[in-house]
């Protein structure tokens, strides 16, 4: 049995409102097993943490990423979202292997502790690979399993699709999507529907992220958007999580909301690939429920949840002309709980006894984060990734004070990240000089 | 004779394009001494700085800054910039002391240090204490003086301008200039045109950030522009700095083109107050030069240039719908060398021999720097400041790894300036709950 105490953090629960309050945390194995006055220090085998001068809150959710994708970052900058599939990434991609993913996305998880990212949601080749890294270092992901979008080899997905979901735990678990409406093809849907409705899951896909796409489904699909071409084949029976949704009709925020979908927007990505300012205030005002996700490595380029909440309030504020447009608990409402929720995720919805203790602390003695006049003001206008002390995931702590408390050499994993992105760049024409 | 030897390291000089090479570089005093091969350590005085695996290159430039509105950081958020200004923060400012001024800066100059910025572009009262402060810590900065915009006592610009002025050095240095064209009036334009006239300076003021003051502007003065309306007393005789300039017309871009004008970005600032989106394409197009600043922490709210870089590239790729509107390495300039030139700084056009050693070491082994397929991508697109390693200014080093070599007990500072912001923020009633 596992103890960790936190002393005299102040803690932002995320399901109390605003409510900010000092008290000590105990996390006893997995979970938050009291919330409480001076706890005392239950025995000696308790790891105590020194929490005062820190805030204690639900670690981020990274609700939409391709992790392995780091080989990309910065190989193949200033293309817009079709140049940048077709011509660049697809090609390097078909050249992937378990291995790779499984290397590549060590130097995304990093990232994601380093940035307060507890869960992630990621969709790409070799998903056992990502599940098997996540089993190790006991990180908690949703993957979504996905017929081929490049020339990858596709077997995993269509024989083993069962198998793999039955894996699924309240750590690590499965769901079924599609890349994308210009990606597929009817048999695949309806391959993918068959499991939707057989396991009863929420479907997921890249939608309505660039006009041309937008319009190129509606052209090809009698006047239908990605969300209406899909919801004709009932994808959305048992709920969906569609990621970007920059671009949405009437009838798109219609079907969104009778048929309880959450939406996950990728503001750094929509802006580094020039794809446009998703409708994020008119989604609030609807009562949808809106996630944030970092997108790829290659397309952003960073994992960081501070740079896309930035992003988000200040697009979202320059789209409405509204300085008022978003609150700050909104936003991080969204970098938070909603991701869990867009997830399904059980026992995460804040910082309470029983649920599941993804915490993370952050150091509130940075010049950033002084004077407070506001805590949650402070953390979402000023934060940075440096204002992350702790990451725990599960009740294990995985990052603290610029370590990674990983049983492996951290220069390894960046030596072997670069070996295979070299490789995977060697014919890329693209490549940012 | 102080003496820092940075072995190893990835050198960006800034002034030789996109070139990236591997030296050891000497400083000696307040200067870089030699950039050679594998230099002997010169003595045991000698400091050394193991600096593999890092990126060696000039500080970040702040080109428009009002350090001690931290005080405001988080107090007054989601109000547009007249709202903020008028009901708000003048209010506020009238309770000013030089005493609080030197406190409060204290504190900006920290969040500068972890941001890697090594020199800042000052406008705010009580500048003598700015003056001060910068010269015990040995920070790099320009200081503008300006007539009041607030109800803040103007004795010491009208009476002591010319003192404060002489002086003036290479580690800091004044200016004059004007708050606004909607704060100011016939008299101050004249007191401050004779300053500009006497001493050969160039003007600065900002002007066009916000679309109701640049049509205000055009009503109470014959339909000029700002920038128009400061050309017709020929306040850019010997060029200017400019702060915002977000609505321009025509004859705006022919002035600032005309009297060799820079323009100094804010997209953070102008993000946050929703005042719009700067036409930095052209701008660049057209050889302006542009520089970033930061804003002060009440409109922004950190003061943070991976941040201001991320949103720049974020808003341009968007207003021009282009992904390839503007690349890194001429973002990264507009952070560096283009604040130096913004400013008038001498000996800080890049890391060279002889040039003033304010210098910045960034961490390549954080995950959001690997793998490396382009140091200057990762940089711009995918850094924040939990990559800075160093800050060095003026040959002297003033953090690293986390800590600050300063003289004082941070928390301490962290206090002062907590005391001070809450008398400040007594009587605010916008205060964000």
């Amino acid at each position: 049995m596992s103890k960790v105490l936190f002393k005299n953090p102040y803690i932002l629960t995320m399901c109390d409102g605003e409510k900010v309050f000092k008290k000590d945390l105990l996390v006893i194995d997995n979970k938050i097993a009291k919330i409480e006055d001076n706890i005392k220090e239950v025995d000696k085998d308790t790891k105590i943490i020194d929490a005062s001068n820190t805030l204690l809150m639900p670690g981020f959710v990274n609700a939409h990423t391709h992790s392995a994708m780091v080989f990309s970052r910065s190989s193949s900058d200033n293309l817009s979202l079709s140049d940048w599939l077709n011509n660049c990434i697809f090609k390097m991609e078909a050249n992937l292997t378990p291995n790779y993913v499984y290397n590549l996305d060590k130097v995304a998880l990093l990232e994601y502790l380093t940035s307060g990212i507890t869960t992630f949601f990621d969709m790409y080749y070799f998903s056992d690979s990502t599940y098997q890294l996540c089993r190790e270092w006991g990180f908690r992901s949703n993957i979504l399993l996905c017929p081929s979008a490049a020339s990858v080899n596709d077997d995993e997905f269509f024989k083993d699709a069962d198998e793999l979901f039955n894996k699924s735990d309240d750590l690590n678990s499965f769901k079924f999507g599609l890349h994308a409406e210009y990606t597929t093809n009817v048999d695949d849907i309806n391959f993918v529907k068959k499991l939707i409705d057989k396991y009863h899951l929420p479907f997921s896909s890249h939608v309505c992220e660039t006009k041309n796409e937008t319009e190129g489904c509606k052209k090809r699909h009698n006047n239908l958007s990605p969300i209406e071409y899909f919801n004709s084949f009932d994808m959305f029976k048992y709920g969906g999580t569609l990621f970007h949704c920059v671009y949405l009709n009437d009838n798109d925020f219609k079907i969104l909301k009778e048929k309880n979908i959450s939406v996950v927007t990728c503001p750094g990505s929509n802006g580094k690939l020039a794809s446009g300012i998703a409708p994020i205030k008119r989604l609030v005002d609807e009562g949808i429920n809106v996630a944030i996700g970092t997108d790829g490595a290659g397309s952003n380029n960073c994992l960081d949840m501070f740079k896309e909440m930035h992003l988000l309030y200040s697009f979202s504020k320059i789209k409405e002309e509204d300085p008022c447009s978003l609150k700050a608990f909104d936003i991080l409402k969204m970098a938070t709980l909603n991701g869990a929720k867009a997830l399904g995720l059980k026992n995460l919805d804040g910082i309470k006894v029983g649920n599941y203790a993804d915490i993370i602390l952050i150091d509130l003695l940075k010049p950033n984060m002084q004077p407070i006049n506001n805590l949650i003001s402070n953390l979402v206008y000023s934060g940075s990734k440096d204002n992350i002390k702790l990451t725990m995931i599960n009740g294990k702590i995985l990052y603290y004070k610029n370590e990674f408390l990983i049983n492996e050499n951290i220069s390894d994993i960046y030596e072997k990240a670069q070996q295979i992105s070299d490789i995977l760049n060697k014919d890329n024409i693209y490549k940012t000089n």
